[in-house]
């Protein structure tokens, strides 16, 4: 929600300069992306976001992001795509930071996804999948099973000052899902965060993915659960099971799950509650003073997590029996 | 530097209802303005600004700044033009607040601008004087002569914490600027913060005055003294008389300079540096702790004031003996 790094224009055109994009003619940081840097800046030849990726961002990674984003969109996906310089290069250097020049996509992002909405998402996260396929990269999911033990490690002491039996509940949860994880789904590279603000739309068409900076290999139904936490839940924490119904069926349609993938669907959907509810119980234990940024809530996924645990079936999400 | 009031596209469509921009394209917030929230929003029919403001701007002096940008950019001043909604209105509330549309302007603020940039400044100051005559609301200057003790009152016990010798500078400074401040020299419109970051330009052509949040009325000449501070130190705060010369000139080729405003200039320039010392040093003492953003450092002012201080006349910035 900030820029973290001040380009001056002076400096950007040394940067510009290997592009053939043109010359500079308007340029603004914009408050977007809680990890990187981001301007909106328009050339002669277009609208692009330039990102420079601060340290949170490690660097041997960008080559993972950045290939994928240009493999998506060469197989018609609506992502942005990183343009190469003169030099052949996707990554340059700005203000003593890896920058990259992605280009703009239009539309908006909602709050409040409709049904529609939802399956347009659901539609575009089972092509997203298969055409990931033949990309030759691989990045392990550093937030998959195993990283939610050592990150709760660092915040269990604080569990309980955020709610009353938090604490039980993860431990419990996590116990459970170390036991009952299923290991040999179908998997391949996924997205890992596709939250509403990461998708656009222009009225009740789906005209982009951004945010490709947790992507990595794990479970492709893994991450239809994660969509399903994000995408079908009201702001009072209620199940939409319309918008669930109508999310999955448009996935289908394209890539139907198996009847492993859809037995494995429930404990998928609160292994996808924890993890998020860790990370933001991390983040909101360890938020700066007076930074202007306000964590997310994490009770938001203990209140996920218990609607999954009390879930008796994939039918449960609106799956066909 | 921050998004303070975060706008759903929910909310946003039935804010535009009552504009004819067209439909929605897309919407970043932008990291811009230290005051208000702002947002570029694209349409159908056009790129916009989208501000909010927030509390720090007096809701009462909206029709001053909006009414003002009308005026100029009716008189070929390039500046935001705000966008009149079917009911004649430009400004509408969005999230509880006022908030307006105006027009995006192309180019980009130079943070070292030339002597080239400094004469387009120059002419397009005298040019936005010459214009605002005959607008006809008044908004008299918070921050001129008469709101310099009152706010330095505030601040005074912390200057000798910011640098040693501060507290003496700027009480010498004060008695002195009250005796012989300029009472009846030429005045109207000013825009009264036009730094760099104000000033957009596209190669060496100026494309672009914004935000008009410190206008008000007062000497014309003080507004091109605002201007010599901000235009024409180096970074290492030598003055550069180069570009101090080519300013001048260039305003002065569209509205000469009277012989009693020449007399005044160099009380006017020591003026403007104590009034940005000012304000700088009160903000500096008083930052919230653990802010994202960097309060700009007074010295930078106690600097220029020293060298103004040591001006033997008129001729030292410049002017045509």
């Amino acid at each position: 929600m900030a820029v973290y790094t001040d380009v001056g224009v002076e400096d950007l055109a040394a940067f510009l300069e290997p592009y053939d994009v043109g010359g500079l003619v308007s340029f603004r940081g914009i408050a977007e992306g809680v990890e990187n840097t981001n301007y909106v800046l328009e050339a002669e030849r277009g609208r692009f976001i330039l990102t420079l990726y601060e340290k949170r961002v490690n660097e041997h990674d960008l080559p993972f992001f950045l290939g994928l984003m240009e493999h998506l969109n060469a197989r018609g996906i609506n992502c942005p795509l990183p343009v190469r310089a003169r030099d052949g290069r996707m990554l340059h250097r700005l203000a003593g930071r890896p920058a990259a020049l992605i280009t703009f996509l239009k539309g908006v992002s909602y709050r409040r996804p409709t049904p529609v909405h939802c399956a347009e998402l659901g539609r575009t996260l089972a092509e997203l999948h298969v055409a990931a396929d033949g990309f030759r990269k691989a990045r392990p999911n550093a937030l998959g099973l195993d990283g939610w033990r050592p990150l709760y490690l660092l915040a269990r002491n604080g569990a309980e000052s955020v709610q009353h039996g938090l604490r039980g509940l993860i431990d419990r949860e996590l116990d459970h899902l170390e036991e009952v994880w299923p290991r040999d789904l179908p998997a391949g590279v996924i997205h890992a965060d596709l939250f509403p603000n990461n998708v656009f739309f222009m009225g009740e068409k789906l005209t982009g993915v951004i945010d490709f900076y947790f992507a990595c290999n794990d479970a492709f139904a893994y991450d239809l659960a994660i969509c399903i936490n994000a995408w079908c839940f009201e702001a009072d924490f209620a199940f939409n099971l319309t918008k669930s119904r109508a999310l999955i069926a448009a996935y289908q349609a394209v890539r139907p799950l198996s009847p492993a993938e859809r037995a494995a669907f429930p404990t998928l959907c609160r292994g996808s509650a924890l993890r998020f509810l860790l990370t933001r119980l991390y983040d909101y234990l360890n938020v700066p003073a007076g930074a202007l940024v306000k964590p997310h809530d994490p009770k938001d996924y203990s209140k996920r997590l218990r609607f999954h645990q009390s879930v008796t079936g994939p039918a449960d999400y609106g799956f066909a029996a």
